[in-house]
């Protein structure tokens, strides 16, 4: 034991540099003396918790002249573990967050059904439910990357990714209570913002793992991201997650609305276009260090992260800091949820020099994250969406964090 | 297929009564005008997000000259899944909640190591660490089903418990570069806040899964949860998961501190009083239907709760709707996780006459939640702690809903 502790003391401790302070005598009192806290009563018990005045991590507001239409980005670097805060969820709206009386809301069925049906939200939450921890990514995440300049820091480049708990009703069971003619192929589902924003959604994944959400980690969904309901749909394109569901019609054809044609379509290099391009596929970023950071010298740090994927479970995920040449494993964090965040860490010792630390995963098809070149190869660069080729920070010899583009 | 469908809608839709409304011609219409949300802009993006101007769920605050030593209590009803949103966490505070400057807080371990060490916030987010899933429940939870006296609903009676994804660093990897010295058998931790609460933990659950733990839920620790650091202690009772930690002393004996003699000992029907009672039990509580709650009718209900185990997982949850007659099997929600609250479902047809509804747990050492006149019969009534016998809820002929006391 005694061995084994002091081996482990050796490999931490001088890679913390002057963290592991010994403290006896006078360094321990003037520990002790700085750390005495209030001696004074704190603050009472309350009604609903707010997070410490000392903390400042938020969205960041983009610069436009209409915020209502218009997204903000969760603080990747900032957060920790699975679970988004909803506060810092990120945002992408088309006309504004409404403000709806969930006494007056309520979700119709209607179309090629047997059995129309309308359903108050008191009478959606006395049906079936389910739990879920599902991620939601706009298509447009990481979308920067197509282009030779690099984003800034993790918020910039891919905050358009979130994860959640998210508890509602299985959209199957509504559709089985409906009765879904045999005609019906997909199904249009629409908000009730000002746009009435609407996506078309093949049956098949209707009648699949969609959720009829009414909560968001543990309460009811925050007005951003849909109150009082809203599909999740997991793995798809974040566009697809209609916030705000106010109706789902059966049709025999999808609707070809904007959201579905002029955008969230992949233009090809031979200038034909992708469509309903649903799933996000397999990716990874280093949340810690990156962009913006700077490392206070040489020693260990633990390089964290977050992979997910839109088809099943992250497998594995692979760290390189030579740029590319060697690659390693990095642990995940339990439990590995499908369609879901999972945290990687990878214990990193830091020589000083420059270098680049890149991060790629796998996802349990074998699907492994493509580089930037091999993604370009296939898809061109004409498209702002679904951009998910291996990212990477250099680690400058000062400390300093930026991105790397890798070359085509 | 059809039949299927058929079967379902046969199954669910009666049981809904009215709810299920077929909607077309003027119906349809009335929905779609009653439906139509607002046509204009809705509110812009925003840099940390709020909750609904209609949610109003709250902790119950206490009646009490003294709400700096006071509890609130997390409001089960009313919230879902298995997060426990930050801000609906409950609280038990000894001295108020102190606010602490993360910039001028540390960690001092000293006492019987090879090696005091002191940690400021930066340098323990530098360490390898760690993020899970655990409620923390105070021991006296559930403690007012020790009496007669019926506790009117699921926030009263249960809501001293609650679920948050932790992260921070493995207290054993701390110990081991401290190096604890063969002779410290017990860790005194302490809190920075006016009190300075300590309690003192054994040495074999420090080297094992305690986290020391800076984020909640992917963002800092709220204030109330002991911002900016806390140990998490998982199973173990909640007031030994010290708050606003600023100091573990290793020793070799306990500290015999006020909240481990006078507070938090289990006075036995002998005049013996068990100290060190550290593990909470398995446990489960029905959430849907609960007191102060009125079923609409007969017809489908969804009966929900949670359930938990300071010794592991949860393997099976069954529900009586006879008094405890008969049993059968809930359906759990998957991720089971260790010492994590467990979502459970079952589905229930009343008939509207009168019954009760029963929940027991058990976990996967195999151990039981007993019955209020087993526990009494080993435990005696003289403690405020460590309850844990299978809870009831009376539906009356009328649809209100109320407690059970079950007999002795």
């Amino acid at each position: 034991m005694k061995v084994a502790n002091r081996r482990k003391f050796l490999a931490l401790g001088p890679a913390l540099g002057g963290a592991l302070v010994g403290c006896s005598g006078e360094k321990k009192q003037q520990a002790a003396a700085e750390d005495d806290g209030p001696n004074r009563l704190g603050k009472p018990v309350s009604e609903y918790g707010e997070r410490s005045q000392f903390e400042k991590t938020h969205r960041l507001k983009p610069e436009t002249k209409t915020p209502e239409q218009a997204s903000t980005k969760t603080p990747l670097a900032e957060i920790h573990g699975m679970i988004t805060p909803s506060a810092l969820h990120f945002e992408r709206h088309h006309a504004g967050v409404p403000a709806l009386d969930p006494a007056k809301h309520s979700l119709m069925i209607h179309g090629m059904v047997e059995r129309p049906l309308l359903f108050s939200m008191a009478e959606l939450k006395r049906l079936p439910s389910v739990s879920k921890i599902h991620f939601i990514e706009c298509a447009g995440n990481s979308g920067s990357e197509w282009g030779a300049k690099p984003a800034p820091d993790a918020q910039t480049s891919h905050g358009l990714v979130s994860c959640s708990e998210w508890t509602g009703v299985p959209l199957a069971l509504l559709l089985e209570e409906a009765g879904a003619k045999k005609e019906a192929t997909w199904i249009i589902a629409e908000g009730a913002d000002a746009c009435k924003m609407n996506r078309s959604i093949p049956i098949a994944k209707a009648k699949g793992d969609i959720i009829v959400a009414y909560a968001q980690n543990g309460e009811a969904l925050r007005p951003e991201q849909g109150y009082p309901l809203r599909l999740v749909i997991p793995g798809w394109e974040g566009n697809i997650n209609v916030k705000w569901l106010r109706r789902l019609e059966l049709t025999d054809q999808p609707a070809m609305s904007r959201q579905e044609t002029s955008k969230y379509t992949d233009l090809e290099a031979s200038g034909k276009a992708r469509q309903f391009t649903f799933v996000m596929d397999a990716k990874s970023l280093i949340t810690f260090p990156s962009g913006g950071r700077k490392l206070e010298g040489p020693g260990f740090y633990e390089v964290r992260g977050i992979a997910w994927s839109g088809r099943g479970r992250i497998s594995k995920v692979e760290i390189s800091a030579d740029g590319g040449k060697t690659w390693q494993a990095a642990a995940l964090q339990d439990p590995v949820l499908p369609m879901a965040l999972t945290r990687f860490r990878f214990p990193w010792r830091w020589d000083g020099a420059e270098c680049t630390l890149l991060s790629r995963c796998t996802d349990e098809t074998g699907y492994l994250q493509p580089t930037r070149a091999e993604l370009i190869a296939v898809r061109g660069m004409n498209s702002n969406y679904h951009y998910n080729g291996v990212h990477g920070w250099k680690v400058e010899a000062g400390g300093n964090v930026t991105q790397v583009v890798q070359p085509v």
